[in-house]
């Protein structure tokens, strides 16, 4: 049975289940399997390659879907949005920055807007903004993130703009999470890691087998693998990855990293380009230690919606 | 309508939720409180003061209580153990570092074990320590913890150990977050600062106050207020604290600060003593965002039920 919540009716989608826009994960293919099966996909707009958006539209066929934003990224290619746009996304998502300045043309579009928050303060920024829906997104997310956790954060949001569709991010891998999810007020998720290993997935082979492996002690939040490809990401915000021998040699030593890139610049991007993952970073949530499988992307929402039913029907058999 | 779980079962409890054995702010009337309104409370053992513990007891009355201590600290004072387990604890319960030298001491004595964890790899080394119950506390916890999730942590605790007593810690503050706990595979939950914003808390009242003004936002994870006290937590422990000027003062010039102690330490000393908490730190977790009365805590407990069923009931609807 479907859920129907404020995000599946604002979305008019099936299952309360979005895909996170990750860069490069989220391509046209995934995006594509997310949407068929019920939930709404978000292609990973990233850093703004405009060569890749092009063709990851094209890449999801006749599938509805829509895209994210990396806002502070999108600020420095504002054209990158027309190029989205044309495409008459479901919904265009913004992450990591200031929404105000894209607001009124996403909308004028005709697009859903989607802002994702790290915090109650960025939450009220969304919402004079004039986001129709809000991803409130933990520290426990895969990828860049902020601080505060889901556990709290969804609660809090909910409690300050009870009228707007609110979304949790970080931490759902499962069924027992978007039961969780809705119990801490949220009308939905947005999943990332889960959807990292899917069949579809546009991650590295190589990458998704580590995530099969790692446990979520294994990740770290840090700013080394965005200093390793010359990312100047905004203070405040931090990687989610699993801990790996680049890790280990400079975790606590970021300044000494900065001053040795002539050095780790061509060896970090061959080690991108060739899947070695003992360098190269694989972004993932703490969600990792429940992941354990490859499936295909609709199995995962299909799992996901019969784990929650299923989830919350053991719950009403505790209150006696 | 009381919930029945494992936990209840495990411990003769009517509500699956424990008191979190802060430092004095869980002290013998506030365990009282939470134990008479149908949960556990667990008496602060803290730092080890014995003078204080040997009044906590007597303070609980005759209430069913059980107790808990930092157990790098009782290590370098394990004759604390004996004190408390003259008391006849229903539960006794051993918080950051290894549980292995005291677990067959509590149990020979008829207590309940409960180990609180912090990672899954902790988790494994409490149940080859012969726990009955583990506590998964992630990082949103006030005071001190690590830096895993509660929305994460739990579930992959739960997969790890299926057969153990699991209960829920950091972030929990209301109905939502015992249903969350519950979905998420717990049976219960472990509250701190909610109680410590309860009338019968052993919390200095300006803090209560400051609890009452902070979203969680303004928390943090930081050594700087172990540094002002000469607390040596080991490595990998900070305490969540409200923001303050001492934080604004020194979060990031943890080795300035250390170096300052000559000047620091009698100030520092002088402010918890004074209830000022514009240096005296207030150890409070993410949820203080959500929390905005000082009601009994026997109706906090209620409300938490109460608010807790309703939501299963909400969730329940959802479904189609």
């Amino acid at each position: 049975m479907p859920f129907v919540t404020r995000l599946t009716e604002r979305l008019g989608i099936e299952h309360p289940i979005l895909l996170a826009p990750m860069d490069r994960a989220a391509d046209g293919r995934l995006a594509a399997a997310v949407s068929h099966a019920g939930g709404l996909g978000l292609i990973g707009g990233g850093y703004g390659d405009a060569d890749w958006l092009r063709l990851a539209f094209p890449a999801a066929g006749n599938a509805r879907v829509g895209c994210g934003f990396i806002t502070w990224r999108l600020a420095e290619n504002p054209e990158l949005l027309d190029l989205a746009l044309a495409h008459r996304p479901a919904a265009l998502m913004l992450s990591f920055g200031d929404p105000a300045p894209f607001a009124d043309r996403i909308k004028a579009a005709g697009a859903v807007l989607i802002c994702q928050v790290q915090t109650v303060a960025q939450a009220r920024q969304a919402v004079e903004a004039g986001a129709d829906i809000i991803v409130a997104q933990g520290t426990e997310a895969g990828g860049h993130g902020a601080s505060r956790s889901t556990f709290t954060l969804v609660p809090e949001i909910a409690d300050g703009w009870p009228d707007i569709v609110l979304v949790a991010a970080g931490g759902v891998a499962d069924g027992r999470g978007l039961a969780a999810a809705l119990a801490l007020g949220a009308d939905g998720v947005l999943v990332g890691t889960r959807f990292c290993a899917a069949e579809e997935s546009g991650m590295h082979p190589n990458a998704r087998q580590r995530i099969l492996q790692a446990s979520g002690d294994d990740t770290v939040r840090s700013r080394i693998f965005d200093i390793s490809r010359d990312l100047d990401w905004p203070a405040g915000y931090t990687g989610r990855v699993i801990r790996n021998d680049h890790s280990a040699r400079w975790l606590g030593r970021e300044d000494e990293l900065a001053r040795s890139m002539d050095e780790v610049r061509p060896a970090y991007a061959r080690a991108r380009e060739d899947g070695d993952f003992d360098m190269a970073g694989v972004h993932a949530g703490e969600a990792v230690g429940i992941i354990r499988d490859l499936p295909p992307a609709g199995e995962i929402v299909a799992r996901m919606i019969a784990e929650a039913e299923a989830t919350i029907a053991r719950m009403a058999t505790l209150a006696r």
